[in-house]
């Protein structure tokens, strides 16, 4: 895989073994294979791209979504307020398309990332983002959640499910001592509904709003993403 | 190392081998020592304290911090947008107390964090910081990164710095293609002065802001955090 | 009345016809007496004064206040979406501490602003700082709007109320075609339990947030006000 | 005039003595014209329509907009923090489409706003906005407010203009003592060149932002407007 950047900064993710088709016309198979990072390439009607090897963030933004993928601040914000890092052990519900499982499974690498499904439709979406993007670490389960967590001795559980409070009690008994229950959800109302069942943890709830600027004329961007979802960080403190 | 949490929830990091003073009466060494994740333990007055293990949340928090620290909102959007993890390669200037340095060495372990400062002062107490939390994996540089940077082939250079752009056409040298440079300053005109030395560079700048809500009464808090920096997120696309 | 400004912006609301006492020393009330918009008065220790007109700003600010009284920006904001100026016919309930009343009631004079309270308490505040700025157009009535409104044809109807939706089937009887019900209120659960009665309205909910900054460093305020109320403006189409 | 609402709660501002045509038919101009505010007319399609009496804020969203136009929020701000009602003498530059000479002329009524635009194409724009909303307190003046400001005695005066520190020291005559300074742009430059200008008057610079919430999900909307401008509020303390 590689990266193609043009003038305008728009992105492209292509693939080796093939020309990659643009309106500014194409770029040959064998001309993107000999690219090394940092070089260009040039299809045939003279536009030229930049060439650079593609890295997660790449692949949660090219990655197939549905209407309500995590975005990366989110991401971002969930992995750092859980400490993951290399090793840690991490049971997330539900997969949606995948998107925050490239991100989860990428900073946990090479520990396993289980994630739940209980919609078949979405696990296919997950499944073929992890297969194009060559994720392995990650075991997708199609299971309810709210039936319970297998695992055990856990340092996060991620929730992003319609009705959170369903999984607390399984979270509960999956997470050591210490570890973290996160959960993203679009209404405050989740949130609350999510905080009454959550005796036992130390918590908080936030929303992360990124706001992009103009350097040069030194102003905020007229518009906005003003709402993805609000986030509870809640950490147990006994069982 | 235990973190105590009261009824209250105020936090408190302590170390084992000697008894733990607090305004509510002290508990002894041993119940301290013989205490498990999971555990209470009680003062000689009566006041009660889940007992966990502090994580690299707790360390950032309680480092000793110069005025201007990062906060963990910041640390956790930097890691995340510069895509770390284990084993990635990273030059951090400057180290200040050492807050983010804290957490940016604990997300690329067991591979080391190098870290430039140029004031001795500051360096101290990163280094007190370093050696109370046992973080091994910091080489830290008293060294002007104005001046150039030692090393090659890094996946991130994060800045905290005054002058950021002055590090550019070292950050330039120092990075793999296609790494990042992640700069964090509190005011525009930083990221401005930033932004016109980024050619070759594809960038943006933003603000992350953390809003805290009351979960029962579907509210935000009253007071916030208004502003801690801008965080300009560049990608060297070649050189 | 006066306001004197400080070196260091401090604002005193002060009084006719005796000395001025401050930690700085007092200004003698001849000199006040004396003393025109524009001029500077000097306290017996040096203390230098700038003495301007209060306007109703000022009043508000230095209004005896409740715990919740309406900021500024939210009585601009009611004020504006509301429509209102000379003669508008407005009712707000409730009173509470009479701040919001000092701006609606400057804003429509010499139309007056009727004002329901049901708590003496608050009632008495409200007199008392209307009689102290001598605001003459705001009649106070000791009742409960969610018994009834007695006015017709209203332009606006504005709400500080902790059960909004009751006041309603009132607002709209009391209401003239195409004119305003405002609600302010800190929680959006209050939000939501008055859009459910608003058949009929054309309604929007908004926050309005203020962010401050320091001009010279280009930066926004470290602290800032997070969260005061919810804005739901119901413009009425039909009865 | 008259405001139409359709049950998708689009507005439309008709006039008199013709027939309104939509996509969804026509409504008879003899039907708009014996429609009473609260009514409800029909098209020949059997699209129905309330009708109710347009006010100041229908008239500002469908003025002829340059765009860059004020938006009601910052309108409403301006003129809140200025402390405008009826009879306040006003200047205003450069009225640009006239949307905000548009609100503060209907706030001030009777008293005549001056507003001063050097562009000529701009203040056919804005004759043509006051034209057809019948607004007739507004001295338009084909003049440059960096040469001079003939009024005095000023309430406010009210700059949206590129380069606003140009207009000060005109101001600072054409105020009365305790009088305001507002400027509106959109770069946090353009308030810190303004601010270095603002000696002798207490000022503070601010940015306004509205965010819209779905109150039945207790959520804010996906997306929302960012930035519009920086708001300076500076009160002249002496000349």
């Amino acid at each position: 895989m590689k990266l193609l950047i043009d003038e305008r900064e728009d992105t492209y993710l292509v693939f080796e073994g093939k020309d990659f088709h643009t309106k500014y016309g194409f770029v040959k198979a064998d001309d993107l294979k000999n690219a090394k990072p940092g070089d260009m390439v040039e299809s045939n009607m003279g536009r030229r791209f930049h060439v650079i090897e593609p890295d997660v963030s790449d692949f949660m933004r090219k990655a197939m979504r549905g209407p309500q993928a995590v975005m990366q601040k989110d991401a971002a914000i969930i992995a750092g307020y859980a400490c993951l890092r290399s090793g840690s052990r991490v049971v997330e519900a539900g997969a949606g398309s995948g998107v925050l499982s490239i991100y989860l499974s990428y900073v946990i690498y090479p520990e396993k990332l289980v994630s739940y499904e209980i919609r078949e439709d979405f696990a296919e979406i997950a499944k073929a983002n992890f297969s194009k993007y060559k994720i392995e670490n990650v075991e997708l389960k199609l299971k309810d959640i709210y039936e319970g967590i297998d695992e055990k001795e856990l340092d996060a559980v991620v929730l992003d499910l319609t009705e959170p409070w369903k999984a607390v009690e399984h979270a509960r008994k999956a997470l050591k001592v210490g570890g973290y229950l996160i959960s993203y959800s679009p209404s405050i109302n989740q949130s609350r509904q999510l905080a009454e069942k959550l005796s036992g943890f130390r918590y908080e709830t936030f929303e992360c709003i990124l706001r992009n600027w103009k350097e040069e004329s030194m102003r905020p961007d007229t518009r906005m993403i003003g709402h993805t979802g609000f986030i509870t960080v809640a950490r147990i403190l006994s069982r």
